[in-house]
């Protein structure tokens, strides 16, 4: 039964405006336990001009892409060792750790840290799960890996989790766990 | 600047409006990129026979637990081994997993299972994040372990994340990554 | 999904504000052919020092009864021969007509007319409806009739409907058709 | 001074809107006996994308037409015996009753019925009364009969009230009762 | 802190609506003692049909020119003597006074009675103030005067105070004060 | 017709809240031309706990005095000489100014200044006016002055105006014209 209203100011798009009462449906959901088909969102969009604060018109902000989506590209881009890709997506003083690895600051590090562990290694995805926090929104992602050993032998069903922390529209963090170690040859 | 208002029957605690108002500022920070400072919520509460729906005045429900008080106080529960107070926080049909453990559906086989492989282990959080799904309330603790090897040898500093799913104040799922398979002697 | 929001200065109780919300849900299930349970109404009382017109705090009016039970009431005083107490319901200038009465402007002119005409009646409710006009309430009582004829023969099953005007809890017209004629000896 | 404020999807048409205000006002002014010039209502119109229930934007409905429209023209096309026309006003299961009429379920059925009863029959209309209730629309009309007996001789000036029932814009039920019976030669 | 959402309905410029968010934060503000970055607007423009009051439609009004612009506008025309356009801004039964002049109420009074007083007379506003009363606003120009005395000798940096009651976007009254009879030769 | 609704923290007593109305009606008023009965105000109290921006419950701020009386009280302390009462008004860095008078910084200077002049002198007020400026209030009175010169003839009906200037609860800056020069023997 909670009912929300929004004023925003006009501007941003239906895919972000989707992905806004579908998070805050969530967040309702979740914290009252009302059912999601009992939760309502209307949104008022108000020109700029008739807004203001201060005794001011205010202009919209620019709103952020899709975080589940820059995450899967991301990632989709590393699995195709798509590197300059890959790179457009990483923050200034962007760090990644993956077990064992310690604190790596580039994706060439990664590259080379990763020689000898594996041939290749391919993702599939169980579950993405968004956390939005004050100061960054942080994206889980969970599934298992398959690939293939340095000598050429397969392996598969290996549970994975990412941890990715995003600012700006840019991955700031990632720290990578899963269960090579425990099946290594 | 956006603005929410939220029209709610009377009965929920401030506990729950203020982690409500929280997450609500976060999503909306997370996805405008508007900073939370200038992001306001008022909640406009409504005594229950000020509300209908069909014509019919309604009550308030429940509302949830604090997700991650009760992921932290179920952790605190197992690190000291006070299973019964730890079965507390589950559901049925509650499953966990462990590196190399395959779905393990008890605590006293948890138990069992982990023999041999540590004599004891706690947890230093670092982070605790919680992801608002339609159906599911997802929290994830990461932060390293420490503990004795069963040869009684001590290690620390070993990297590790929980992954919890909560439905209805019961924890349905934990799967659980660390890095101790890279460091164990 | 329509959704109503109420503002009302406080004072009014609680069955007013039922029967308001009740009434408004089914106008905008009627128009709009939402269902009702998809109908839902907010009341935001505001203290009347939180309200002005023209800069100056208002009072709550007063409030009406509820037409239903006015029209109720007064018909089983009627049906009781409690003629001091139905006139309590009438507003001056209270007109009535019945079939072939043509105009009657009082309670005895009524009891009067109808002396020869049946030993008593008793009505069977079917339905009670009230339509809201701007000027006016006013409610229809439909049913059956029963009772006995002058020469003490019994009748019943006699269709009838009541049309009343009711302005300031006040009856200001009765009118009433049935099916006496029809089957009259 | 209650203030209305309504959240609707956007697509309902200006009439519909206005019947809505109308209706909506009535019952505000009958119920707190606020004046209606003191009464406003503001329509917030939504666009579909600015709406969720679920997380899930939503369309709006189709909007039931003018009742007191449909029994007015459904009325004019019986009084001019277009039976066709006037079937098409009908809902499936339709019933109507008249004076000793018990139910008739066609209107062919009532036609036959009717003969020898009056050669034609005509209607002058005093008021026009629409009831909403959860699950339907309820018109009333009331006014005075004209037409012609059997044997040609003329009258008029007869009282009746006719009470519909309406659903989806489909009439479920008549009934009528009138004065034919105590004035028929 | 303090949020105001205004219902309006459409056709208002956007100068004037941003006169009237300035002028109302302005007043909240000195009020609340909030700072105006605190303080936030929004306009909900509503189309003539979505608005009603006792169920009718309303169309909006005209809306009031800038009353800062109107006087110094017409400050301007007098300066220049430009005295045809300077009538334009007054309403009937315009009334002024000027140090010792008791009421004057046609400007070619004002031309005669200045004669003899100085050759010319400029402004220069330090303050332009707007108080808006019930039934009228006031505005209030306060600044030095220089000019030339009939004898050709030069004044300067006197001081003076305008006020002006205006309505309808007329001036109703000029009252003057300034301090040329303290420095006059 | 204009309607506004404003959200505040409870806590505001209800006169500041009254003086808000007014003067927010005022300048809806003045700026659209409709008229005061036409315009309405809700205010919506919220508790502290039911508002947040930035995540964070909030605290009302205090509300600042009645202007206008601030402005009388000190108007009449100055009459009276009552000086250490009226300095109790005053702001760090007041400043006044009165016909020939440059600026006075305290007001012992004033008192030393103004003799000489006259013996004392009353006001009588005509009108109070209040302008909100965004940083500050500016009050406005003006009326007539009676008094007795220094030799002991007594004078009246002089025209005067006061602008204040209030920040804070404090008065800033006091700027006085009057015709004292005019009519002084």
């Amino acid at each position: 039964m909670p009912m929300l209203q929004i004023n925003l100011l006009s501007g941003y798009n239906s895919g972000l405006k989707q992905r806004m009462t579908k998070a805050l449906t969530a967040v309702i959901a979740g914290i009252t336990r009302a059912k999601p088909e009992a939760i309502s969102i209307w949104i008022h969009e108000v020109e700029s001009f008739n807004y203001s604060r201060g005794g001011q018109a205010r202009q919209p902000g620019i709103g952020a892409s899709d975080p589940t989506l820059l995450v899967h590209d991301y990632l989709m881009a590393m699995e195709q060792r798509e590197l300059d890709k890959a790179q457009g997506f990483l923050g200034e003083n962007f760090v990644m750790t993956f077990p064992g690895s310690g604190n790596l600051t580039s994706l060439s590090q990664l590259v080379e840290w990763s020689k000898g562990r594996y041939r290749f290694v391919t993702k599939t995805l169980i579950s993405t799960n968004v956390a939005y926090e004050m100061d960054k929104v942080v994206v889980f992602v969970n599934g298992t890996l398959a690939g293939e050993w340095p000598d050429g032998t397969a392996f598969d069903g290996v549970r994975f989790i990412d941890r990715f922390e995003i600012c700006d529209d840019r991955l700031l963090r990632q720290d990578v766990w899963n269960d090579l170690a425990t099946v290594q040859p």
